[in-house]
């Protein structure tokens, strides 16, 4: 049985856009209930400028107070080297640096060129100095929504020049919900035969519909590897009318329905994710904590004994 | 280029649980306007009781009304003899029988069971005698939410008696959004292989997530023909918390991106789709329809000029 790896990013990637503060105590207590879970790993937060991301300004706080489980890896988003040193001190077990595969992407969400972003990226590397492993986010790698296309040779050259320098793992991110299945086959197939030494992961949004039919391609095609966010939170403000990241319970109740060891403890995600709505103050996308699972059987109704 | 039929049911299997009387105008105004954007298929309506389904009580009216486009087949669903009566008086292009294979949701659902449904549809099949195509469409055949796995042998038992009884095609319903694509791709070939001389279509629900996943499965096995409904409406009284079938305009945006055929128009398409809320009174589950395409571009912000 294919063993398959769950990274939530709800924490993270989901609340950076929430429009209400959610408290220190209720981030931790959620992520220290997903260490129960059986997630592989938990992008915990950012240590970006509280600034720019108020909703992340406890990221010491919280990493201070979670209740770290083994075997579970803890990983935080890292901007920049004022980031990293801030990442270090948490001792953090990943450090996740992101930028866009497209220019225009990376323009409008990081300010800066993606040369740049690579030569800031780059530095932050150096500095940690192998002291704790990273993996790069690389967004838009299946589309911009702005230029459109992004050429998987981008893509590559990008992986490229971050395994030359090191890194442990790649990120390819479908950051709008742009890619079809028939795209994620090609760029799962080509990066595994590029880049065999590299945890590779997939990131995709379900913008479009299309979530759980890529991460059905890719695993097809051997990525073992998967972002999700519980309930399916997140999304980019880039993408106007985008409904976010694939539901981390959707995904994995999928895989484990087609015989997948996903490692997880379903009912308890699936209470989890229906506590969410509470935690966040609105519904959420995520389906199989409404109807339940495939598995779940209801009552016949009473009628039927009279019709036999 | 693989060529994809699809069939929306929105105006039978989608208006028949919703709670207030669409006008038949609507209904007709919709037909007309899905006949012009390339559906291979359209379920019109349900010559059953006018009491059992309020909804359709204007069967015969809405088949009076409609446009008909050369190249489209309308369908219909026939219950019994006196719905055969009014579907041949209503010269529909094909009959859409039903009936479930698991024993418990046909009791719950048809009142009666299988075998007397198939008694029952027999008679309809050896009365219509070859003047209309028939489809048999077979509820709960990926599981039922009642009594849980139904065995693939009694669903291919069944598809066997009817392929006996001369129809042209068989439908395989997911009525409750229990399928996996595993399962899906398991199905899907064997019933190509076992039945080659039918028109074999997959209807999924997108309950759980999987509709669009179950969609990539059949396809890759070979299947080229779906039921959708228009913005994803539709649901089964049975499954509590079910979210519909899949959307026509998501699935078919899929398959659109991903290289194939599907003949669509799929801007008049998508068009269609966000006049749905309107019609029905609320939103609806399809997403392209919010999102846009893939391909469609938005415009980067201005801030970004001054940064390069």
């Amino acid at each position: 049985m294919t063993r398959i790896y769950f990274n939530d990013v709800v924490t993270r990637d989901g609340f950076q856009i929430e429009p209400n503060f959610i408290p220190t105590e209720d981030k931790v207590r959620l992520i220290d209930a997903m260490s129960q879970c059986g997630f592989a790993k938990i992008e915990v937060t950012s240590f970006t400028s509280p600034k720019a991301i108020p909703m992340l300004r406890d990221a010491e706080e919280v990493m201070g107070k979670i209740h770290r489980v083994p075997g579970v890896e803890y990983t935080v988003l890292v901007p920049n080297l004022r980031g990293a040193e801030r990442a270090l001190e948490s001792r953090a077990d990943e450090f996740n640096l992101v930028m866009s595969t497209s220019e225009t992407h990376n323009l409008a969400n990081l300010r800066m060129t993606r040369e740049k972003s690579f030569a800031g990226l780059a530095e932050v590397i150096k500095y940690v100095d192998g002291k704790t492993p990273i993996n790069i986010s690389l967004s838009t790698a299946f589309g911009c929504p702005m230029e459109g296309d992004v050429p998987q040779e981008v893509v590559e050259q990008f992986c490229q020049r971050f395994a030359d320098l090191g890194v442990r793992g790649l990120t390819i991110c479908d950051t709008t919900g742009m890619a079809n299945p028939a795209q994620v086959t090609k760029m799962s197939e080509s990066l595994q035969k590029k880049f065999p030494q590299l945890q590779l992961t997939m990131h995709f949004h379900n913008t479009r519909g299309m979530g759980l039919a890529n991460v059905l391609a890719a695993v097809q095609s051997g990525i073992v590897r998967f972002d999700g966010s519980l309930g399916g939170l997140g999304g980019c403000p880039y993408a106007p009318g985008a409904s976010g990241n694939i539901s981390s319970e959707d995904a994995i109740h999928m895989l484990d329905a087609m015989g997948y060891d996903t490692g997880m403890n379903i009912p308890k995600l699936l209470d989890l994710a229906r506590e969410l709505p509470q935690i966040v103050g609105h519904s959420v996308p995520g389906q199989v904590a409404k109807a339940g699972r495939s598995c779940d059987l209801h009552p016949a109704p009473e009628y039927i004994h009279d019709l036999k």
